[in-house]
């Protein structure tokens, strides 16, 4: 039992995208329908597509920067009702019973949580993203969207949003700290958005001064080039944070001397070999190097709170369907600001 | 103005460590006279009076896990008096007025700390350590021994009893946290001690299983030898906190495996080479890596006082002036459980 919906999707590795139907199982009790209105397009879906991470599942259709409207809910269903906005992002369950689970961190599931897309449910069908019109999750995966906020500037905060604000919170962002973002692409943007609205001082570094007319807007206080290697210097034991947004093979001692003493760099993107690091740049400052993945549920709607009260959305360039492979092109070649989000309705239109 | 004490100090790097005399100033209005009683000593000493470690100051008195008893006080001196028993670890002075001394992480003293030998004061003159019958400490630098604890396993606590308190204790030690302390020579043996009176369920990792008998009795639950490649397997997602004391260059991706989501490897150990790893392993189940450097002057006087609640100290071999340089050479072959403490009245004796 299932109805069709239309979709976009890869075949293959690395093909061009093409329109498709899909299907999208009849809804079980605990399970909202949800008319997508918008699909972020995240660089982690490229990525995918392309099987740069390893063994993907095809046909693929990606995306899980979702945001639509409740168009059904099972007769299970408590929190959502017809007409809710709301959104879904990398994650559709989890086994919700082991400890990590329990503490809201559904991305560390000791069963493996099932991803929005390229993934495989507990009921053994594979899983489909939002590049499609309608969309079938389980209600503990269905966050909501706040009045205050479009629902095309929300799609991305779903993995964009999640992804920065986690660890900008785990790590302590407030007044008086100090906070470096690390590239100003679809993650660093949000970022600077969030750091700021939590109170903190907010400093850009990019690769060059292409964008700091945006990153200024956005909340940022200073901005600098990290390819002029004087910044280095300038800001020496600087910050208590430094979030890093890119997937490049950064030079991870240099990264460190800016922190201060007990400061940390977290690393949300992540690049495919391996970085080297000399033990006494931790040593002399206790300093820290962590890695961030996503956020949990609970995190997520909280985040999706603080955006709304805040009046942080993602920046947007709204396309239709027949221009995600241009869209992709551009992704890879750095030619977004700051995030790509498919007008659903052009789906199968 | 100045007295005479006699000394070993090594004359220029790497040769022997020779009996001599050195001048200890007169004492200023804050500063303590320390009759030493005894001096462990640390892998430091060794790397220092080698100049393994980039330039250093010759003639050299090692020694900075000094324990004695106070033999005179200045004029403004207020906390000590004569006949109270003290120690005096890595430093004895620091600026005292920046934001790291106020929060009481002198180490890290934006001024620079003055450190215990291999030093220069503030005055300009050379410090020499505690290899030495006496020792002239600023009062803020002196900790007190609680009564309950021998002055000589009390010595190696005020450089591997608060290299090993300092991070157990930021890092969050306690029931129902597993903690790993990897390798178990001078600070493993210490780590191990006090993360079990802290509660922690503990863990040696070691080369080999040598020492298991020695780990249990300090207190450790396991013990496993990281030789042996299926270790990392069983451990896998096992502990909270990972306490690193070797200088060996680990295969850190291996080791952040046996961490739990959210769990943190520090070191307090340094390799002289880079260390490489891979960024998915910070990231998948948001891991810290992290470094510590000894610790404050506060931590050290709160260690202290721990450590004779908690009825802990040193494991020690007591060994006289002339047996120093063939001690070197044990430390430096790992045969020593777990620290040596020189007799120092057997200087200049």
């Amino acid at each position: 039992m299932s109805t069709s919906t239309p979709a976009i999707a890869a075949s293959a590795p690395g093909v061009a995208l093409e329109p498709t139907t899909i299907e999208r199982r009849d809804l079980r009790p605990d399970d909202v329908l949800i008319d997508i209105a918008y699909a972020g397009i995240c660089h982690s879906d490229i990525h995918q597509a392309k099987e740069d991470w390893g063994s993907a599942i095809f046909p693929m259709v990606p995306g899980h920067e979702i945001a639509g409207v409740v168009a059904a809910v099972g007769s299970a269903v408590a929190r959502y009702e017809v007409g809710d906005r709301v959104g879904v992002g990398c994650m559709v369950d989890s086994c919700g019973e082991c400890e990590r689970c329990r503490a809201g961190t559904e991305q560390f599931c000791a069963k493996g949580a099932v991803m929005t897309y390229n993934g495989v449910g507990y009921d053994g069908e594979n899983t489909y993203g939002g590049y499609s019109r309608r969309v079938v999750v389980k209600e503990s995966f269905v966050c909501r969207i706040p009045d205050g906020i479009g629902l095309d500037v929300a799609a991305p905060l779903l993995c964009a949003g999640i992804t920065t604000y986690s660890p900008l919170r785990q790590w302590g962002t407030g007044p008086g700290r100090k906070v470096a973002v690390v590239g100003l692409g679809g993650l660093g943007h949000m970022g600077v958005q969030l750091a700021a609205a939590m109170g903190a001082e907010v400093t850009v570094l990019s690769q060059s001064l292409k964008k700091q007319e945006d990153g200024l807007r956005l909340g940022a206080k200073d901005y600098y080039a990290t390819g002029d290697p004087s910044t280095f210097k300038q800001l020496r034991n600087r910050f208590d944070l430094i979030l890093n947004t890119v997937s490049a093979e950064l030079p991870i001692d240099a990264y460190l001397g800016m922190l201060r003493v007990g400061g940390a760099m977290v690393n949300v993107g992540a690049p495919a070999n391996a970085l080297s690091y000399n033990a006494f740049s931790l040593l002399g400052g206790n300093k820290v190097l962590a890695g961030s993945m996503i956020g949990g549920i609970p995190e997520t709607q909280e985040m999706l709170d603080f955006c709304a009260q805040h009046e942080i959305g993602a920046e947007i360039e709204i396309i239709s369907a027949d221009q995600v492979n241009t869209a992709y092109e551009r992704v890879e070649n750095s030619d977004v600001r700051y995030r790509f989000v498919i007008d659903t309705a052009t789906i199968g239109a």
